[in-house]
């Protein structure tokens, strides 16, 4: 048990640390040379206002909104919110991959469909794979193989993949302006969660070395595994193809409660999937902060919504319907364009 | 992303600021009269140096087995190894309560079984209850509330309810050298985690109070959620009966993979349902260190077994094949009635 007065003594010790590798980062990263201050990437618009008051009010113990260190949970989703998410989640290229590896070692699934398909490279084909044709793939490359051995795999892969636009490792498309936000947030008392419809395990592999997120603040898709052991009698877990949660809708308040126990004070996302995220988390009492990111930026990354306007999409739709309860709600909705002064730490910062 | 640098440097200042606190902790707890140094309620035994020699191998930079701050994991087993177990979980003295109040708000269940049988207080008659009967009670009085509601009904019974043979409320129940060994592991840098065949949500409700353990630190036997919303469209998450994860044996590491994404480096339990999470975190490289606490000390506790020629239970159950196992894997066997000073806060530290 800890005292009050113990935990405020060890929040001030982490703001401090946090403050002062803050700053060694910034004279070394030429990015923050874009302004001082928190939030160096994002245009000083009603989007970093809000992030801004958000972290001040909670975070002031005079405030009647004042949230306790321990309370302090934020939740982002990831494909779309803090990473590129076009033309295909990163996580359907890997399993689109793995396809090839499965049928080197299966040479009998080469003739089977859908992976004969998935081999056969033929983009339009692949594009019409039904939802059942996409669940046989996820289970075949997904689950059977051991922890450890999935760990290596998705490694290895992100260690040699590249985007089809930048030609860039995946995890150098995060967005620079929801580092800073994650970055801010910790720097504030927060601790950082990831709640995405992607894989837990797939994103446990990267996390933290691309967001500082660690293993066990990844909420995501459940998957069961299966403790067992070796012919040396060594312990070991099996991905298993059953699903426990499906971490998007409804599933990503259920994956909250599941592995925080907690409702978060801020959330952060892009599409349907996000929603009931961001109610539950601005039902709770006092300030909450609820933010959904606009892809309105074809030049500098991709505009699809169909919210206003823009182009329909099937990967990370934006409907007009969630436009509008956010304006409703008093959710702020980010317009990439218009609020962020660079998207990826790459640019150059005069783009 | 943290560099090394950064990293040592928060672990060195979290380390200063909780040796500080426990300095200030030590002059107002007379309980530390007992010695000087860590675990000062332990005797000078093989289980109180296994415990020392761990941290200090784990935690020196110039040691083979230094284990880097962020997979510091320790995990501990609740009943029977933090606290008292007997006569019966305490869960379960919940769950027989929360049928008076069921069957008050649904007065036809009074002439059902097994309600019928729990609300006639017949011991005898509530000890032939089959395992088909204890899960029925257990979906009525767990399931079917809001998650608030739940944490509601809980805190209150924990604010009331007394153990049968001490008369305290049962948090003061924990064992003092149990809380000892998890100040010091944290001071240590190690995270603590709960693993426990308990219910995740019942003991997310006072843990943080009883062990300092927060709500994401809890691995426990773990049931689905649902959300909605109530007539006003205010969401809520509403407790299933469906089970997601049994942590018990297997259950164990599995909880632990979904949970934490990491291997432990320590863990504790006190009966064959903690056997695969100890095997498991033996499994790791390096230093890994794995307790059992046996319950010999019929005076100041209970003392069960079969193993060593105990009493056989039902409720806890030490058998000689996990006693035997444990000798052969190296696993350090804690004796209650020699290895610890005292055994609970509360009592006279002369004893």
């Amino acid at each position: 048990m800890k005292t009050k007065y113990q935990r405020n003594l060890l929040a001030a010790a982490l703001v401090g640390v946090v403050v002062f590798t803050t700053t060694i980062g910034r004279a070394q990263d030429p990015s923050t040379s874009l302004g001082t201050g928190p939030l160096p990437s994002w245009n000083d618009g009603p989007a970093k206002q809000a992030i801004k008051k958000f972290v001040q009010t909670t975070t002031d113990t005079g405030s009647k909104d004042f949230v306790p260190p321990e309370e302090r949970i934020a939740t982002f989703d990831q494909d779309g919110t803090l990473w590129v998410e076009h033309p295909m989640y990163s996580q359907v290229m890997y399993c689109f991959h793995r396809v090839g590896a499965l049928v080197k070692e299966k040479p009998e699934l080469k003739d089977v469909e859908p992976f004969k398909t998935v081999i056969s490279g033929d983009r339009e084909a692949i594009g019409k794979l039904t939802m059942p044709d996409l669940e046989k793939i996820l289970a075949a490359t997904l689950s059977g193989m051991s922890t450890e051995q999935f760990q290596a795999e998705v490694k290895q892969w992100f260690a040699e993949a590249k985007d089809p636009r930048w030609h860039k490792p995946y995890n150098e498309l995060t967005y620079q302006p929801m580092q800073e936000v994650l970055k801010y947030l910790r720097a504030n008392g927060y601790k950082t969660y990831i709640c995405t419809g992607g894989g837990q395990d797939f994103v446990r592999v990267y996390a933290e070395q691309t967001y500082g997120i660690p293993p066990e603040q990844i909420v995501g898709t459940m998957g069961g595994t299966t403790y067992g052991y070796d012919k040396d009698g060594k312990p070991f877990l099996t991905k298993d193809p059953k699903l426990l949660l499906n971490d998007n809708n409804g599933g990503k308040p259920e994956g909250i409660h599941l592995m925080i126990g907690r409702r978060p004070h801020a959330a952060f996302g892009n599409s349907p999937g996000d929603q009931q995220m961001l109610e539950y988390t601005k039902a709770g009492d006092g300030a909450r902060l609820a933010m959904l990111l606009l892809h309105d930026d074809a030049k500098r990354e991709y505009a699809y919504g169909p919210a206003q306007g823009l182009a329909d999409t099937k990967v990370g739709t934006f409907p007009q319907a969630l436009y509008d309860k956010a304006k409703k709600e008093g959710w702020t909705v980010i317009s990439m364009k218009n609020d962020w002064k660079k998207i990826f730490a790459f640019e150059n910062s005069s783009n």
